[in-house]
């Protein structure tokens, strides 16, 4: 194994929690600090020597990290912190807005190819590797047709949408797959299927002092979009119970593509991911992809890439001779 | 959509049949003719248009070929074709004995490299997809192990083996992986498996005339290697129901990774395939590959590759912008 390869951590949620965890997984690999917009001596870090610095620390640090991973989220931080990192670090970052995907590719890849860095957008699990497989499916199976289901998991949207509603002091909601509807697709019958048949929603609520149940329940399943198009269950808890049952992060799903062959031949390929934490993996997946991004630099790839552009042995610490005699 | 790729197929058994079905379902795609050591006269392809040649005439064909798909055996063909095919063509092929993939790895890089052509080899399920899921499971969950199943399936060397024993006139094996220990692993609790855990074997054997069961039985249940270290069920058929109960190839299996990102947090990956027939599908990924090595051969990398260096975006049809439009 060469050098190890240093990682930077810019912003510290559980996404960049994760990341610290995941860093420490990986023997070819040292963090480098943590960096935030909060008060560092406030940030109470997973491991007590982990560095903690401010986002402006980060000039001081430009040649002294490999590849800076960017936990802050879709909507209000990597639309701007992206492209300005890009000019600055090879980066990994979990843009999943999918509808603007696209758009957000093109403000990274201009700084970064100026600055010869390497910037990999949206990876995780979906988008990142649910996307992979959907491509893997198409390009197999070019006749067949592709389904995704999410869940069983905590969906942070939609929960964040009942807590809005009044009356509501706080809950938590689940996105179930419908076990019918991954029968049909798993015997190879590619079926049609509706919004509401492929998943159901579930919702912990703790109600406001006073609150009625009944209009409360009517407000969150009716809500468009978040819960109209969806049977929902809605169950009323007290806040200890919610602080006791729902605090964990589970999530995961699976994409399956079903096609033929031949008239006479389905073939059905599956992956799916049962996740205990959500935020754990996905900071895994762009741990990995740092791995790859460092080398895709080295090798003179510049600008900004996907999930798609990453040969799988490039995520892997093994060289190339040891994969195909290990692995292969 | 630019030029359509031109495909040679080499060997026509199931699996050059599989490519020829294949080749039909991609439109990006020709078929320029197939090429056989047998008389072409006599040779039934799939479709009647296909153009059917020797051999011979592939020297005629050496700037009309894009990839050359490789469709003999890992055994007795492709050790012997794979070099010298890779020194006129790009090509791909499915070798598939693992133990000695680096070594027909070096007979094929070199003089690929040398006539400036890309040799993909080893490609399929497993070796294949199923190698890539291994790649990806451990580079995302360091910390973990891998497992992989196979079947419910037909294994040829089995039944191979089944019908060399005295009594046998005719029969076939299946290989069943255990639910069991399925459930073990899906469940995170990372077990130690034994072989005899992991996998079970079904045979269904026609006896020859005046064959004795019991000694026919025992001579299968206790052939070293094949069937001692697994329990295994022996069935006595007529030659009319193994006709026309057993004429089919399907197979299939999983890879499963189970791993944990921290102390409080398990996370299991799943890929699976279900296979109504394993040689179209095997075909199927052949010609996927084909596309790679196309666009990897004009991109200006030489030498032989394998499934670990060909991103999953140059398997598609489709563009980089577009794939990152519709699938990421």
């Amino acid at each position: 194994m060469g050098e190890s390869i240093r990682i930077g951590i810019a912003g510290y949620g559980n996404l960049g929690r994760g990341v610290e965890a995941a860093v420490a997984k990986n023997r070819d690999m040292q963090l480098v600090g943590v960096f935030t917009r909060r008060n560092p001596a406030e940030l109470a870090t997973l491991h007590a020597e982990t560095s903690v610095n401010t986002m402006d620390d980060l000039a001081a640090h430009e040649d002294r990290i490999d590849v800076l991973i960017l936990c802050g989220g879709s909507k209000e931080d990597l639309p701007q912190q992206g492209p300005v990192m890009a000019a600055r670090f090879n980066t990994v970052d979990s843009f999943d807005t999918h509808a603007r995907i696209p758009e957000y590719f093109e403000t990274v890849d201009a700084p970064a190819r100026a600055a010869r860095k390497t910037a990999l957008i949206s990876a995780g699990w979906d988008p990142g590797m649910f996307s992979i497989n959907r491509v893997y499916g198409e390009a197999l199976l070019p006749d067949g047709d592709t389904y995704t289901f999410w869940g069983r998991g905590l969906s942070q949207g939609h929960s964040d949408a009942i807590r809005r509603v009044p009356g509501v002091a706080a809950g938590v909601q689940y996105t179930l797959p419908s076990e019918a509807a991954i029968e049909q697709v798993r015997n190879g019958s590619r079926p049609q299927l509706e919004t509401r048949q492929k998943h159901t929603r579930e919702c912990f609520v703790v109600l406001a002092d006073g609150a009625d149940p009944a209009s409360v329940r009517e407000a969150i399943v009716t809500m468009p979009h978040y819960f109209d198009q969806y049977d929902t269950e809605v169950h009323f808890i007290t806040a200890d119970e919610l602080a006791r049952d729902h605090s964990a992060m589970p999530h995961g799903g699976m994409t399956i593509r079903s096609g033929n062959t031949s008239d006479d031949h389905a073939q059905v390929i599956e992956y799916g991911l049962t996740l205990e934490s959500n935020p754990e993996f996905t900071a895994s997946v762009l741990v990995a992809y740092a791995r790859a991004v460092h080398r895709l630099n080295q090798q003179g790839q510049f600008g900004a890439v996907t999930v798609f552009d990453v040969p799988p042995g490039l995520l892997s610490p093994k060289s190339a001779a040891q994969l195909r005699a290990e692995l292969l």
